[in-house]
């Protein structure tokens, strides 16, 4: 909701906002970062977001959050908590690799993020924590600097390792940004085994990667597969794969890997989600009603591939068009009057053996 | 143009068809399917493919080739050769692993393509020919009978590999094609280590992968990762993403890994490819232009990721639409007027240090 609706039009109603929040909350989906306390001035697609937080029914077990980028924002945070979780309580330090990127997305300087650490882990030794995050963001690269090297992103995690160490606070986790899209399969499996073979007691990893050149389901599924079982891997993602934000250069070309993608991609590797794929390809479709355009969905165009009796009906007719391809959710109605090229039954001895009963109840 | 063409409008006028072809001939591609001869009846997007031939103005070096399914198409191939290269001459034997999809498509059954295998072989002997390839279609899965597995898979590949192999003749090649998007990476990866293992004399691979799941960009990573150096590997890819046919259920909801995309991704990890990607870009926003619709294409809405010169002006205002993201195409033009947050000149030490061109015609 945040990452994606901050770039569609401010014109999208408070209510179909609501309507897709209560939509993806009965999905299974237990992480949802439902907008952001940013001015409403530079980003009016946020201006209702209290009215939003206010309005929407939210599901227990459901966490919910919503982006602060400082303290004003973290004030209108609180008066909305609950609805909004209180947050994991890990106290985390990060820089952006890039320094033109934060000065245009938060009127900062890197030296201003790399000197407020101190005051960052002051504060959590106050409190008494024993845990930490570090994080790295615009990671791999920058519409305004180019690439950056493993080097360079092990020195920026390692000062804040060196922190957070010297304080007695053990560091638990270790965020990676890529607002740009920067990200290579290649250069995230080498920066994540670098980080394990660093800090081996490092084993929760968070990624946000971005989609501009198409690249974050491969390092996506690169990072599935260099992270042991140990390891504990989050990863944003967006319905529809929609997102991304004025000030990175891209807008709306952003994007980043579907989510119905992923649960799609995690099922069929037989790693359990929770989600009910169904209801996200609805969510999917709503949205897509919602922001008045399509998105970079694939599953929810073709839906999953089909199994037992949601094979399709051999006598298929012809399907053309992203509408009649809708038929794996609204039935044969989607390819009514379409040709069928076939002057004869479609027969097969292989489907045969599958024993359907969809095939039974077309021979009688 | 024979994949994507064959599911999108009819109506596209044979003159934009030749101003394609042509554009995609100056982008370097060596490479391109031109469209099939089929029955007209059933895939007019066809109809015009002689005329299309006959127009166009072929670049030399590019391989250009044509679908035939049958005899007839042969026939009319042949009279179009050249522009159309004469194809590589290895004796070829395949099977569709799902005897719907084949019965559907061609009006075969899977038993009717292995019994017409011992023909192939000796027509191959009496040609003399030393190498030939094998092939199985929908490899991985069907919409009409589920997936498919190892062993179903390497059964099928074993029994023509033993026919050629009987008649004196090496198998130097495998073909694997996945028309309704059944391609998984794990599942790749696993066929190519099965058959390099089994045959370690294959060295040549060419994969047919759809992306109605979004895996196909995945899955050829997999295999890019997979296969050692002294493999060869040929990747069918469409201009845009756009491609499918009417006859396995998913129409233009089929889709491809976009050209343009993987020559990005082959260019980030140091593969050479000969393409002029600006110039492949060129041909993704005319294509767009033609069949009237946006494609998946990622790589031609935000350009490759930029460096030197090329890297962003950095007080580029605001970034929203898909419109304004052409930027790094079309110039600052494309988002005059946005708005600009920022109340002073955006300043960075690290970019300073780069020394760019366009910074300091920006300061004088």
């Amino acid at each position: 909701m945040r990452e994606g609706m901050q770039i569609e039009s401010a014109e999208i109603r408070l209510e179909d906002k609501v309507r897709l929040l209560e939509a993806l909350s009965q999905t299974g989906l237990k992480y949802i970062v439902a907008g952001s306390f940013v001015s409403p001035r530079w980003t009016p697609q946020m201006a209702e977001v209290d009215a939003l937080l206010d309005k929407f029914t939210p599901v227990p077990g459901v966490n919910y959050s919503a982006l602060a980028l400082n303290s004003r924002g973290a004030e209108r945070a609180q008066v909305h908590t609950p609805p909004l979780s209180p947050g994991d309580g890990l106290p985390r330090t990060f820089v952006h690799v890039c320094d033109v990127f934060v000065r245009r997305n938060a009127n900062r300087s890197q030296a201003d993020e790399i000197s407020s650490w101190p005051d960052t882990v002051q504060r959590a030794v106050a409190e008494g924590k024993i845990e930490a995050g570090i994080g790295i963001n615009a990671a791999w690269g920058s519409n305004w600097l180019g690439e950056f090297s493993l080097s360079e992103r092990m020195d920026l995690l390692e000062k804040q390792h060196r922190l957070w160490t010297a304080a007695g606070i053990r560091v638990a986790e270790v965020v990676i940004g890529d607002p740009m899209g920067w990200n290579m399969p290649d250069a995230v499996e080498e920066q994540l085994l670098a980080i394990r073979s660093t800090w081996p007691e490092i084993t929760r990893f968070h990624l946000h990667l971005h989609n501009q050149r198409g690249t974050a389901p491969i390092s996506i599924y690169a990072a599935l597969r260099t992270l042991t079982e140990e390891c504990e891997l989050i990863l944003d993602t967006t319905v529809g794969g929609i997102g991304g934000c004025p000030y990175c250069g891209n807008g709306r070309a952003t994007g980043m890997m579907p989510t119905e993608d992923l649960v799609d991609l995690l099922h069929e590797l037989g790693i359990e989600t929770g989600v009910d794929l169904d209801a996200l390809i609805e969510v999917v479709i709503l949205t897509e009603e919602i922001i008045g355009h399509p998105t970079d969905t694939h599953v929810a165009r073709t839906g999953p591939r089909p199994r037992g009796e949601r094979l399709y009906a051999m006598d298929m007719p012809f399907v053309e068009t992203f509408e009649q391809a809708q038929h794996f959710r609204v039935g044969p109605s989607a390819y009514a009057g379409a040709p069928s090229p076939w002057k004869s039954v479609i027969t097969s001895p292989s489907r045969d053996r599958l024993g359907l009963q969809q095939d039974k109840a077309g021979a009688s």
